[in-house]
């Protein structure tokens, strides 16, 4: 069992953008190779560098934390959240909310002076789903999912899809806009980040803005807050934000520098395959599925 | 789509033993409640005592862990662990890696005095999986797995099934037996809880051995290893264990008293349901369905 031969059938991820694409090779199997192995020779042209225009530097004591934003899927909330850090709406902004396998959640406190808005505003429709399109990129994992139809990879983002519709998936690192009871509450100056088991019951009843691509243990391993909610009940016991900064706006040399592992590559569809099935010495029973939340979207420094 | 009414349909739970048993009300169907509503009148009945023969507190300078041990799927090594927990095995213990979205691992470290094992032994063969038999409790969720064919509830804990066979699955707070590549190379003297997204990939690859079911906070918020797997790279990281001993030798006015729900209640299906088609007047999508990992196994205090 701990052996496996990969046949061309087991490459089962699907990448289409208008229409379903095999990747299935020509060639006769190969021998299967370890993550390791793959991650070693992925070919410089599978990674991409983040977007400077798209990642936001979330500066806390311990230090930063990388997200990328998800303009495909939420180009209002995106473009509101970086007007909103532009104008330093998050400067007084502090994490108010550690909820134990849940989330984290930062935002300017209540307490905190009114904010003057200008180009940022407080509040936004939702953007929960969006149609499916012939330019959207979508990459198909195989597996059975509870929550939706079909599930698989947009860009570097974990996405659900049915009914023509397609939405961004609550897997562990995802950031999205906390809101109030109606839908258009959010706006993206409260932001969470899920912390604990995918809780995809929020998908499509939160407007996912994008991912923690690096640093989420300076969120995840913050005190957890005892109030309702996991919110502190003192003020004392929040972290402070000391900044959240769209990455065009850092000087170059005090970016971090990311790339990201390209979804609809063979490297990408070769890692999940391996995960699937692991071949690893240790792995005893391959588990033959993955869930999405199980597949890890790579992210290295850049070379 | 807020308030949705709960057909006897919607009761899709099934509880049984040897065999299903639908749990469908002969009654029409009545207006749903929401998850507090239903939290505020279970019976008394349908809360068990945790039983402090298996139950295990892990001492941590920050507090005090419980662990619910699962005899009924590693009898070997839950009779193990408190063979050595016992004989003092654990005192000399500490939490040795913390790795992001995966797990926290606590044992003897390698510079530790060598143990002198008296009941408890060093080593025990896999306990991976069982065979299903008439007595063995399983309440059915309806819902799709991509690692399974079959999950749901036995006892306190979430389970996978297929081909007679039954074994505890990975959900975040579960606790299992950390083995090198041999399968016969764990045994309960190293002990790991998940602490991210469920890493189901373990199922059928480690022995479980528990689950967290009080205080997991004061492993989640432990420093990340910074070595390979979040092993700690120098000993000063470690967090020391105190002890870790079965309750039942634990005076009684000491103990933590705790209760868990029922998965063969009634309650727990109504909870479960709850959970699958939220409507409280926040959600604005019902999922209509529930991930395995999702259902939280309800704990109180003991009143």
């Amino acid at each position: 069992m701990r052996r496996m031969m990969l046949s061309a059938a087991a490459l089962a991820l699907t990448a289409c953008a208008s229409a379903p694409q095999s990747m299935a090779p020509d060639t006769a199997p190969v021998a299967a190779r370890t993550i390791p192995e793959i991650m070693a020779s992925i070919p410089a042209s599978d990674w991409a560098d983040l977007d400077p225009e798209n990642t936001l530097y979330l500066e806390l004591p311990s230090g930063r934390v990388v997200i990328e934003l998800a303009p495909d899927y939420a180009p209002n909330h995106v473009a509101n959240i970086k007007a909103l850090a532009r104008e330093g709406f998050f400067d007084a902004a502090a994490v108010v909310r550690v909820q134990e396998n849940y989330v984290a959640q930062w935002g300017r406190p209540e307490d905190a002076p009114a904010h003057a808005f200008q180009n940022g505003r407080a509040t936004l429709p939702a953007e929960f789903d969006r149609p499916i399109t012939d330019d959207l990129p979508f990459v198909r994992l195989p597996d059975r999912d509870a929550y939706a139809d079909e599930v698989g990879f947009s860009g570097n983002f974990p996405v659900a899809r049915g009914n023509g519709r397609a939405w961004l998936a609550h897997c562990y690192a995802m950031v999205g806009a906390g809101r109030d009871v109606a839908a258009d509450s959010g706006g993206g100056g409260e932001l969470y980040v899920t912390i604990g088991n995918a809780p995809r019951n929020l998908d499509l009843n939160v407007t996912l803005v994008g991912r923690v691509v690096s640093g989420i243990e300076h969120l995840t391993t913050l005190k957890r807050g005892t109030g309702d909610l996991g919110f502190y009940e003192t003020a004392a016991e929040r972290t402070p934000i000391r900044t959240m900064r769209v990455a065009a706006d850092v000087p170059p040399a005090e970016r971090t520098a990311l790339q990201a592992l390209r979804t609809d590559s063979a490297s990408f569809a070769e890692l999940v395959e391996a995960r699937r099935n692991r071949r690893d010495e240790w792995y005893l029973h391959p588990a033959g599925a993955i869930g999405l939340c199980n597949v890890p979207l790579p992210v290295r420094g850049a070379p």
